[in-house]
């Protein structure tokens, strides 16, 4: 736990509830670039001790901050003794190839948690590895933390969660998501982001569909989705409606709350995200 | 209550623990600028159930969104029925003047919450009037609050909810504050902004010093003050000891509580905000 690793470099550090808020600077043999994270260590987190981890995926445009100071989570997770993982949402660097209009919906701040397959993308946007096997090794080598996991997200993080969880039902205990896009492939966001990441082949997407993948996985891992109605990406965008109807064939375990009133901002993540922590405990605790 | 004002506009508003954060735009008459400010309502106001005001002085460079994004206080404010107010830290806009280097502490975002007595700073800087009078006017026209009011806020806003609430006993319930600049004309942020807002005469300064004014003024308010000690503007900027010393000669109530490895960010506030509003709660219920 001690931190030996020369690319692991410590950025700032904040006390927070008893616990610490830290960022971290590392290279990133997948990514093929310098990454940030961010990670916030409960107050009981000794190595004797280790607490399990919550890995947050963030939305378009988001970085490891915008969670950390914006979604009110550290009383519970202190509370509850769970530590939570921000990662950033793309590779990042000078040598990262961005949208070459700069839109906010791909490219940089826009990784879709997806491995990549065509140029020029695939050097760089590897985020599924990223987040499943490279950041979750790095914390586990560094810092007091056990090797049990939850996965959360928002938007593209909420698409990134339910897509990572439904693959990965042996790494995770429980998966929950704020308004996420729930089936890209049949959405603005998802279709551009695919088609250049992934190629004009829309057979290749389905591994990266949450509605797609939960009609051939065994749906084994309980998921949490709240989603605010007066969302402005809800029917354009998110459709939840399609993600509780592949549950219900699938017969896996969604509840899917609507919220009246709430929209697509970290205003509705903080008023809900104690009960998500409350969730993924129960289940980090049956372990 | 209703919205009849031409000069304030509604410029965003989101649902939060089922209150409302809401963003407005109006024209000050005594700054002679446009302004924004946000607001936090909490589910239960209502025009027959007016709720009390805590006015939230933010630290240099914020405007109304740090706290309001930040500082994780929306749980409790609903709980407790409290609506929260957040100005901005300074007059804004182009034909407002600003420190011809550009320093983050003194100009824009850095209005010291006082009158300016000085050219070319007078026609704008006018902070001490606005948070005093003209702002709590437009909201209490506006908005289903009541007239009582408690005042908090950070750093240079700490130093501006002591001030402010020192000075006008009869209109707050209770003072508090999170790192605040205890005795601005002894350290270099107070005296650089002093001496351009009010001028050489360093006898002018007093009136908007913390330690200053409690050696002149009955100390009626309670006042709660929290402090990291890792706070790396604890001794150069501070100096809390001072305004313990002077509350003690002064018989005035001022609870201040040392935290240990705490800074002066808003994941310090975040982790003791819910403990502000429970103090101003007590004496916002008894008045």
């Amino acid at each position: 736990m001690s931190i030996t690793n020369p690319s692991l470099t410590n950025l700032s550090k904040a006390k927070v509830f008893d616990g610490w808020h830290k960022q971290y600077q590392h290279q990133s043999e997948v990514l093929n670039c310098g990454m940030r994270f961010a990670i916030y260590l409960p107050p009981e987190a000794t190595p004797e001790n280790p607490a399990p981890v919550l890995y947050w995926l963030s939305g378009l445009t988001c970085t490891d901050e915008n969670f950390m100071q914006k979604a009110a989570a550290f009383q519970k997770a202190a509370e509850l003794g769970i530590a939570i993982v921000a990662p950033d949402t793309s590779p990042r660097g000078e040598d990262v190839p961005d949208d070459p209009e700069g839109a906010y919906d791909f490219g940089l701040g826009a990784g879709f948690y997806l491995n990549a397959t065509q140029a020029p993308w695939k050097k760089h946007y590897q985020m599924y590895s990223y987040i499943v096997d490279e950041l979750p090794k790095l914390v586990e080598d560094h810092f007091p933390v056990s090797g049990q996991k939850a996965i959360s997200g928002h938007s593209m993080g909420g698409h990134g969660a339910l897509t990572i969880g439904i693959k990965n039902p042996e790494k995770y205990t429980s998966i929950s998501a704020f308004s996420p896009i729930c089936h890209p492939i049949i959405v603005p966001w998802g279709r551009k982001a695919f088609r250049h990441y992934l190629g004009e082949d829309s057979a290749q997407w389905a591994e990266y569909d949450a509605v797609e993948l939960l009609k051939s996985r065994p749906a084994n891992l309980p998921m949490l989705v709240d989603q605010g109605d007066a969302d402005t990406f809800l029917r354009g965008q998110l459709l939840p409606e399609t993600l509780e109807e592949a549950a219900k064939e699938a017969g896996a375990e969604l509840t899917l709350r609507m919220h009246s009133g709430y929209d697509h901002s970290y205003f509705f993540i903080q008023s809900f995200i104690t009960e998500h922590l409350e969730f993924h405990a129960r289940y980090l605790k049956e372990k």
